[in-house]
């Protein structure tokens, strides 16, 4: 079992304003208009970076966005937010959202520090260019005061099915709440955690330095990644006829079910990520469950098929597109 | 779809008794004893027919013969009854169960004419050296009125799966019942009607003949079975999606799990019958299914294996002995 067989993603995020600029829910249209040029004109310093305003999109291709964790759910419901993303996929710069700016990187597995690098990168460029709004106090001045000083939130996405099945995270995530860790769902605060994918992140952003922020997050987040690992092992030697039917049979209704809802969709998935960790299923790489994970959300689905669908169509597509995916491989083998 | 893929299988059974015998709940031990013998060398002239005491067998070896639908579940629980039983397994003799003896031949399908003959073969020979218990009035007589007469009880075993999607099987039974027909589950009276197998019978035995028996019975049968699988057709092609979802579910839940309950399995199996019948299955042939409705019970599978097992490992043994023979055949397809 890999670390990164637990850890999907990690992601470094800056929030960060530009001094003499009201905050986005202040701000009107021009203001708004003025800024956003001033920050895609510095971004271009950086190069590799497009520019996408929510305005030019459907909902959908918005939503699509929010899928691939490169924007938040607020940010594409405000018609005069934009998007900055490079071709990699891996660096967003939601421009505002609820700050000017908020830079993010996103790395697959654990791997805070290159994303550090990476977010910091860009953070550089703008600052060039771009006078933020900063106090020797506080440190960086963020909309909401939970962002205020260094304006990092550093997080994880972790698969914690092991510990869910031993009832053991409600306990877990009492004590880490306690090291100043926050625990949100698959698609950030107010999400569910379906599937057993919760979100990791630090809860505070002053008082400690970035590097702080990162090491003790990183070790923290280790740690848990091998309880997790250690608790799936020890589930599968004590259960193990139960555990491979259940992952069996997660694994034929992905098979030859001819419609999935989104929620069993993350059931059976999770279900399959572990078999695939505990060496029960052999013949599917991880990574193209991983990626599954992203192509088989509703607007991912839609954008595919390339106009709106009912919510029948739309898991009739999900049940096909995951059979073509998960299976084609199994031929091969 | 064929006729066979609704009638599993039909039976013509006959109720004799033998003249100066008590019946069989108030013969003692002697009484029996030489009451069974007298059968016994009576029925070596009809050749291939070996005796089986229950007194010699485990109960789950008896069990198998209920499996199978040679032996009721009330002959088995009696030390001092027997069966007989021929090569080909479709023709057996229960020896003081109810009545002194039990004829009953099982054919697949429906061919209640054939089976009527095979059963009237066994009884002639019985006749020739037995002298039945008979009135001129009353015909023959047995142990209980309901099977005075021609003590004969035709049945067939219908897969109503449709009919019972539909929701149609209680008004129909209703109809049925009306003309003389009386409905149970898989297992005869009093048993459970398991992945929609009911067992279909003549309710009265007296004031008809053998012929006027089968022949009204053949065709409500026949007209019972085009109507199942006329809903089939109508079904699917209403609900094409919906269909070949529960289908395809069932048939990968059975493809992948690690062990299935009996009613899971009867509820797995049904489906699979049912997407065989409309063409959405095609590598499975119905045979196969058939033959696993009697495989995968409880005392064959047992007997399979050799020795007593719990539920558990009943359970995985029925979803290895499935997966064996149901996928088996795909992979030569």
């Amino acid at each position: 079992m890999n670390l990164s067989d637990v850890v999907l993603s990690c992601r470094v995020r800056l929030a960060r304003n530009i001094d003499g600029f009201s905050f986005p829910s202040k701000a009107d249209k021009t203001q708004t208009e003025a800024l956003t040029q001033k920050i895609v004109d510095a971004a271009s310093e950086f190069g590799d970076l497009r520019h996408i305003k929510m305005a030019d999109l459907q909902m959908n291709e918005r939503q699509h966005f929010v899928e691939k964790h490169l924007a938040s759910r607020e940010l594409i419901v405000s018609d005069s937010s934009s998007l900055l993303v490079n071709d990699a996929e891996n660096i967003s710069v939601m421009i505002c959202e609820e700050d000017h700016l908020r830079i993010q990187s996103i790395l697959p597995s654990l791997d805070l520090q290159k994303a550090d690098e990476m977010s910091s990168a860009v953070d550089n460029v703008f600052s060039q260019s771009l006078k933020y709004a900063w106090s020797q106090k506080l440190g960086y001045l963020t909309a909401c005061p939970t962002n205020l000083g260094t304006g990092m939130r550093a997080s994880a996405m972790l698969h914690l099915t092991g510990l869910l099945i031993a009832k053991q995270t409600d306990s877990l995530f009492r004590q880490i709440q306690k090291l100043g860790i926050a625990v949100r769902g698959f698609y950030g605060e107010g999400s569910a955690a379906l599937g057993g994918i919760f979100q990791l992140s630090n809860q505070f952003t002053l008082g400690a330095s970035e590097d702080d922020i990162i090491t003790s997050l990183d070790r923290i987040l280790r740690r848990i990644a091998e309880q997790e690992m250690s608790i799936r092992t020890l589930l599968y030697q004590k259960n193990k006829t139960e555990m491979e039917d259940v992952i069996g049979r997660s694994l034929g209704i992905c098979r030859h079910c001819k419609r999935l809802s989104y929620n069993e969709f993350m059931q059976h998935i999770s279900n399959i990520k572990l078999g695939i960790s505990l060496g029960i299923i052999t013949f599917i790489p991880m990574q193209t469950v991983d990626d599954l994970l992203v192509q088989c959300q509703t607007a991912s689905l839609v954008s595919r098929i390339g106009n709106p669908i009912d919510k029948n169509s739309e898991n009739i597509a999900r049940a096909e597109y995951l059979q073509k995916n998960l299976f084609d491989t199994e031929k091969n083998a």
